[in-house]
């Protein structure tokens, strides 16, 4: 299978790259930089497009040339509040013109990246202290803390759905649950708590939250990301089109703390009491029922937060990226 | 104040650019045709903008050189799911083009025109046979309906609410009920019901619906539709920044079609049992709580069926439609 990755040397768009590579598929990286850090040991086998997603033409382009069967759509502005403008323009736009390219260039299979940021609060019995599972039909909500990423999967999700029944494509939306990985920190910023954590505990930095230890939320690996990414990519026609994509478990800040000392020998971590670590609003946090992935993608986590942690540690050590 | 109202000439802008005309202030109307049909006494006194919405250079030169202090914007595909592309590019960016026009020209109140197909099915109470009304914090859902459009004015709400919180422009949405009113039979087609009732009695044929007249729904009059954007444009800041704009009442279609024989005499309008005339699912019928509208915008509803209708009539006459 011919695969178009978006966002491909991305911090979860390159472990992507790598999976497909592995199973034996051809993969085509767009980006708008051309950063292997992530992928050093494979760049003569991926094919890089320095592409804009906004760019119709060149998309259309790059899914002609390389016969393009698939695509997993992950490139978005992460940081989407500061400017709507460009936040918009980029995740929505962005994705209508991947679409439309994929469209018309004869891709069969498009896989979304959506997120837990199309949900309601987490309220009542999934909220604090009960955390109960979310599926897929929990309401949609836009939060004061991600309202254009969030509004704009929502919007997203609906138009891959409408292709899907105007024009056949075979749409899957992935909702991910609080993603953590290597590179992520240097990426994103300030929003990757677990990152600060396993990174200055392997700095040998005491690492302090005061607050939110006790807050509870679903934290998933890039790597089982990675997997249910590819998994929708390859899995035959699933009877739903969105799927949530998280841990399979919830866990709380407070022993995600304690597994970074578990995994990492000397970690000086700690986390105070209390919701909320990141000030994202405590009902932010979603427990993700993924019943629905495990029974029609085949997908199985394989990361608890320990061995998250580890594999962490070891690709930073392996890329040379500490 | 001067206004832009997108959309301008259609069927729900011409009543707001007359509104506010005779109120003295001026008016841009933006719109993709020059048709005047519905302001053909007023030609003379509207600024007519051949513009596009997609088109930021020139919508920020019109801002401008108009020296506009308020938008309105209107413009918008109702048919936004057969083609989602299209549906989705209009309606989404178009909206967002307009927003980023407004920002940069200086614009300070910017009312959008959004929609009860925010809102999740009609649920429990809020049904059938019950009807309670919905709040603007009812939960958002997307139907299979109006993909495209609701998820759009889901997203549009949500990224003019963050340009109020970056840029502080002030931000209105509006969520409309079912709109009827002269025009919109001809220009948006089969979805009118009341528009091929009201007309159907006037040119004096018989019209029948097989199904609906138990219908219960939120049927607001295109006269009212125009009061609450000119007073959502000319407001002080209200506190909230979402409100619906509905009737005030809750009528069956049944009621509806008694109401036109009422109106008019020798109609023969009737509609047989059960729900949802239109085949768009019962649940996609919202009764609009507009308690906020009336105490934070001023609004207050002028029209009930029976004097929409005698309205509806007169403009046809008046204007020479029939």
């Amino acid at each position: 299978v011919n695969v178009l990755v978006t966002g491909g040397l991305g911090v979860n768009g390159a472990w992507v790259v790598r999976d497909l590579l592995a199973q034996g598929h051809r993969v085509v990286a767009l980006d708008v930089r051309r950063d292997f850090r992530l992928l050093p040991d494979l760049a003569e086998r991926v094919a890089y497009v320095d592409g804009d997603v906004l760019d119709l033409r060149g998309l259309l382009r790059t899914v002609q040339e390389h016969r393009i069967d698939a695509v997993a759509h992950l490139a978005a502005r992460i940081m989407a509040e500061r400017d709507p403008y460009d936040g918009a323009l980029t995740n929505t736009l962005g994705s209508l013109t991947v679409l439309e390219a994929a469209r018309l260039g004869g891709v069969r299979r498009f896989v979304f990246t959506s997120s837990k940021a199309v949900y309601a609060p987490a309220a009542g019995v999934h909220g604090p202290p009960q955390y109960r599972p979310v599926t897929e039909d929990y309401p949609f909500g836009v939060t004061a803390t991600w309202r254009i990423y969030g509004s704009s999967k929502i919007h997203v999700e609906a138009i891959g759905t409408q292709y899907a029944e105007v024009w056949g494509l075979e749409f899957i939306a992935l909702r991910f649950g609080t993603i953590f990985g290597p590179g992520k920190q240097e990426r994103h910023g300030p929003i990757g708590i677990h990152g600060r954590m396993i990174e200055g505990a392997l700095r040998g930095d005491p690492v302090r939250f005061p607050q939110g230890g006790d807050q509870v939320d679903d934290i998933i690996y890039v790597k089982d990301v990675a997997q249910g990414i590819v998994r929708a990519l390859l899995a035959p026609a699933p009877p739903h089109r969105v799927f949530n994509i998280g841990s399979g478990a919830a866990i709380s800040y407070r022993d995600f703390a304690a597994a970074v000392r578990t995994a990492i020998p000397g970690a000086d971590v700690e986390i105070g009491p209390g919701l909320d670590p990141v000030g994202v609003g405590a009902q932010t946090y979603h427990h993700l029922d993924i019943t629905r992935a495990r029974a029609e993608l085949g997908y199985a986590p394989a990361y608890d937060a320990v061995r998250g942690i580890l594999d962490y540690a070891g690709v930073l050590r392996t890329f040379g990226l500490a």
